[in-house]
């Protein structure tokens, strides 16, 4: 992979930073965040800016462009990979290292006096603009909104933003109609005494109105925005999609209703005017409902005395927690992903020794066998295949000048999921079609001893997730081992593959409390640069748990595996496991025998049944 | 223990909440912080301000008197105590669980329309002023400084401020002079360009000046403020003290100095007056550095955009990262330590079954035993001896309304210490003298799993505190179990037994990372009311560990208990250890024999090391 030369993007881009065209002063500085609009971490190719300008198209990631320097700021899982696609314009800061300055502390450093920093409003989460507004001003610099996004300026083959088909979800795999989702947040706004709420994150507005779309890759969310009042609902959406008769109905766009759940369709680029009228209309105590992470641009549309706004929506929340058909949908859809799985790596175990399987074809396999199966949409996300040194990548994708072939001398490490109509999945599995070195063995069974920790944990209703991160690095730890990513994310009921308010992970504090019906990824690693990566990953359910004593009456959670794939036994160092977390794995491999075994069965699989059935042998430990 | 009556003074509190003498306009609600004007855990008689008008008086509570209710926050530790101290006046508001709600939600709840909230400015600390004063004005209300404390109004019997005589710390307890540590300030100083640093925390202009004091009761510091310029040093102290010879000598009051480390001593009351001075005077870029935690009256006058705020002074982290002197010093001061606690268990241990030992003449002998050992200079905290359902009341100090006789029937749980010249100690010790019952020991066994888990921790360097705490609780969390405190806190060198800014504790986040060098506690609990308490803390030392592997060099961390006081055999159920806690166990009290066995025996307390030989004979586990 060689990087991106951004030699003359760059001059064009500083060109335009001083140009009286689009910036009022100039600007001696210019962020380019991740995300589009709507703080989406996926986005569209229209949004991909930080990626064209830098080079660098991790899912993560903050580029600032000075007059001198060009640096990215993004986590451990893009260390590699950013290196890899940057050219020496860029300088790296590698996030949660202790010697990295925070983009506010670097800002202050390399400005000269009196600078303007310049962002797009509509890109820069609210929140994020106060805290570096507040550590520009007070070095004497200022945070500066530029309306026109200056990196579109030079875009000159800009692709279009999409405007897809809608799919409208019935009851049977949202278990709740939007209008009583609108009763409930209503509700939660009456408690709260707002009189409006106003939806900006993609995937909030789908669940929101039980619809998906396919604007974004792997995300089924469409670009809309909508305005809840207490008797209104305004939805901003562009295109022909609301003319389809199956959107109509399911909207009752066109049926009498009461006032209140008369859905008012505008277009998606009226959203900064109506709310600006709506932020000019209000009373005294008429406070507007935002989400912290809301852009800039929006939350200043509202008067600041008239903003209420919270780090999670209620819709966040309510979403996170999901009711018994989604459950039961993403049990569904679990199980028809394993069978894809247990195909694949049946089938990789026989052609990997050919040496003809690169990671590009294992990863197309793995989509051919997901494709097969029912109320199959799309991939979740870039499915990341990499073998061998490329595992090390923690979000590696394989591109053709990258492609490994797989070996039986390499570990291989597949991490991938996909959109059903029933459920969202992502997993990982870590396999050796050879013989694993004693090393190999050993380091893959700390992950899976911490990967377990945390799946078998019990603990008291109310526990915020970040508090079970540690459970999955202890193994690790003890052996002076460690991975710079997080433990877990919240995933939604198909929709992103990424979602809060929840997840396990050293590094969020604010995150909500762990409830029954929440769902999270288990997904500890290793990896050692330049040799190889190792991840074990199961998407998890809370669920109550059943516990001795009951300390004042607060009841306990634990996780029920959602993800149903074998665990490679023979990557298990079974001496290094206690005599509980070996039961643990065999009480796992019989639950995959049983659910999936019946899946492969039904749709006569055979020969991938006979695999599941050879891989889910009880592993023994020796007395 | 019955509770205060409190209806008189209320009627009087809020007769002054009126009275224009006082108030400006008529405060709607006065909020009485815990702390003094140096925002100090334990405080002087005259600064129990909360305690005399709620009759709570516990470490932590805030009171919030309105025309129409009292209430009072406090956390965990409290609930039994507070509920027990206070009349049908006051409402007790439960921190941490999930319907409490925060003192700002519940103003607004309770308040009329544009109401003003008062507080003392030199009480409130700025950053809770900030959080206060935003979330009433969002709702219509005004936090207001009340510049004469109300409480003090009413107070007619309130005690003087304490004056107490000055001890000199030489450098072979304090490791580093003085004017090492205004070198060392002042690079810091320079690094983040700022030209002032304000010490406002008591330990912290005593642990500056490397001098010592008895203001406050089992905190060894003195009323004064500090502050340090690039090129001057003003010491805020009140009285006689600064004419001792040896203080005079100590800080070289009468020697001709290099201007820098001349010390200009000004009286306590002038800090304000002073520091305004500086405010004004300031040419800009010169910044001062202040603790987010200084009152708002200090804050506000270094007018805002010359402020540097921060939630810990350079003195806190490298006072808490001791130097071999201090680490000698703790040492030494814990085998003191252990060697008053051996005589005083094998006192108890026959005296107990006589029925004669209170829980007030066990904490009065732990007291004699402690002032029998070398440089003893008082306790570092009310000695918390409690039997039976005392237990339970997490920070119970008995009193003679509550005190109960020890008996061979009831856990007896002693957490205690003291400051000896050379080292702070702070130990529990749960034992029972009789034969406790199957459900006792199943309790103290979990305790004590997750006390060894976060002894016998390895982390990476850099990690902070918070993220042990689950190790703590996983045992207990396992059978439905929990305890409703954080696991550790920082301590102090011949300082305060509480201090920053690591600990390990669910509820913080904002600690900072455990460096080697760095002390905190490690004391996991079990608490039932109305029958027991369980609680096992050591004092441990963070430092190095050998790893197998060493992951991106970052190095590995550990802790090495400094308590070393057999944890009593015969509550713990052995068969619940593994293999690794029962060795764990062993160690440790192979330790206790070799280190305070040698002391007692170079003591000459025969009995008492027979005693703790019989207490560290070896587990064996059942195989």
């Amino acid at each position: 992979m060689s990087p991106k030369i951004t030699t003359e993007l760059l001059k064009q881009l500083r060109q335009v930073m001083k140009n009286p065209r689009y910036v009022q002063e100039p600007v001696q500085a210019y962020i380019v965040p991740s995300g589009d609009a709507h703080q989406s971490e996926y986005i569209a190719p229209c949004d991909c800016r930080r990626a064209f300008i830098s080079g660098f198209d991790g899912s993560a990631g903050t580029a600032i462009v000075t007059e001198q320097h060009a640096a990215m700021w993004t986590d451990g899982r893009y260390f590699l990979q950013a290196a890899h696609q940057m050219d020496s314009n860029w300088t790296l800061m590698k996030m949660g290292l202790k010697d990295t300055p925070t983009q506010e502390d670097w800002l202050v450093s390399v400005l000269p006096e009196g600078s303007k920093v310049g962002v797009d409003p509509f890109i820069i989460p609210a929140d994020q603009w106060k805290r570096m507004s507040k550590a520009l001003r007070s070095a004497g610099h200022d945070l500066v909104p530029v309306k026109e996004n200056l990196i579109d300026t030079i875009w000159t083959d800009c692709p279009q933003r999409p405007c897809k088909p809608l799919i409208v979800l019935d009851l049977s795999y949202t278990g709740v109609s939007w209008r009583e989702k609108i009763v409930a947040l209503r509700s939660k706004m009456a408690e709260r005494k707002v009189m409006w709420f106003v939806v900006t994150a993609l995937d909030e507005v789908a669940w929101l109105f039980n619809l998906r779309g396919s604007d974004v890759e792997y995300n089924p969310v469409f670009f809309a925005y909508a305005v809840i009042g207490m008797n209104t609902i305004r939805l901003f959406v562009d295109g022909d999609r609301m003319m389809d008769p199956a959107v109509r109905e399911h909207l009752q766009l066109d049926s009498t209703l009461e006032p209140e759940f008369k859905i008012q369709v505008m277009p998606y680029g009226s959203i900064l005017s109506e709310l600006q009228a709506v932020g000019a209309g209000l009373s005294p105590k008429e406070k507007v409902w935002l989400s912290d992470k809301a852009s800039y641009a929006l939350t200043e549309a509202i008067p600041k005395a008239y903003r209420y706004l919270t780090p999670y929506t209620p819709i966040c929340i309510a979403k996170a927690v999901k009711n018994a058909a989604e459950t039961e949908g993403m049990r569904r859809a679990h199980i028809k992903d394993a069978v894809a799985l247990c195909e694949l790596f049946n089938w990789l175990e026989k052609e990997v020794p050919k040496g003809t399987v690169t990671e590009i074809v294992a990863a197309d396999k793995a989509e051919e066998f997901r494709s097969q199966q029912k109320d199959f949409v799309e991939l979740s996300f870039a499915t990341i295949s990499s073998t061998g040194p490329n595992g090390a990548i923690i979000h590696y994708k394989p591109v053709p000048e990258t492609n490994r072939t797989l070996s039986v001398n390499e570990i291989y490490l597949l991490d991938s999921g996909a959109q059903y109509k029933d459920g969202t999945t992502d997993v990982t599995r870590t396999m050796h079609f050879g013989t694993p070195s004693a090393y190999e063995k050993e380091c893959f069974t700390y992950v899976l001893k911490g990967h377990i920790a945390v799946s078998a944990a019990i603990f008291p209703n109310g526990t915020k997730g970040h508090l079970l991160d540690s459970f999955a690095r202890s193994a690790l730890w003890d052996c002076g081992l460690d991975y710079l990513h997080g433990t877990g994310h919240g995933v939604g009921s198909f929709l992103n593959v990424h979602e809060g308010p929840c997840g396990i992970s050293y590094k969020t504090f604010a995150d909500e409390p762990l409830e029954a019906g929440m769902i999270v990824s288990d997904e500890p690693g290793y990896y050692e640069d330049g040799s190889f990566g190792i991840r074990i990953e199961n998407v998890v359910l809370v669920i109550p748990a059943e516990t001795k004593y009951n300390f004042k009456n607060r009841g306990s959670l634990t996780f029920e595996p959602l993800t149903l794939v074998p665990i490679q036994t023979k990557m298990i160092d079974v001496n290094l496991l206690t005599e509980k977390e070996c039961d643990w794995v065999n009480e796992y491999h019989q639950k995959c025998r049983e659910v999936v075994g019946a899946e492969l069965e039904r749709q006569g699989r055979h020969e991938a049944l006979r695999w599941l059935l050879r891989e889910t042998e009880p592993l023994a430990r020796v007395q």
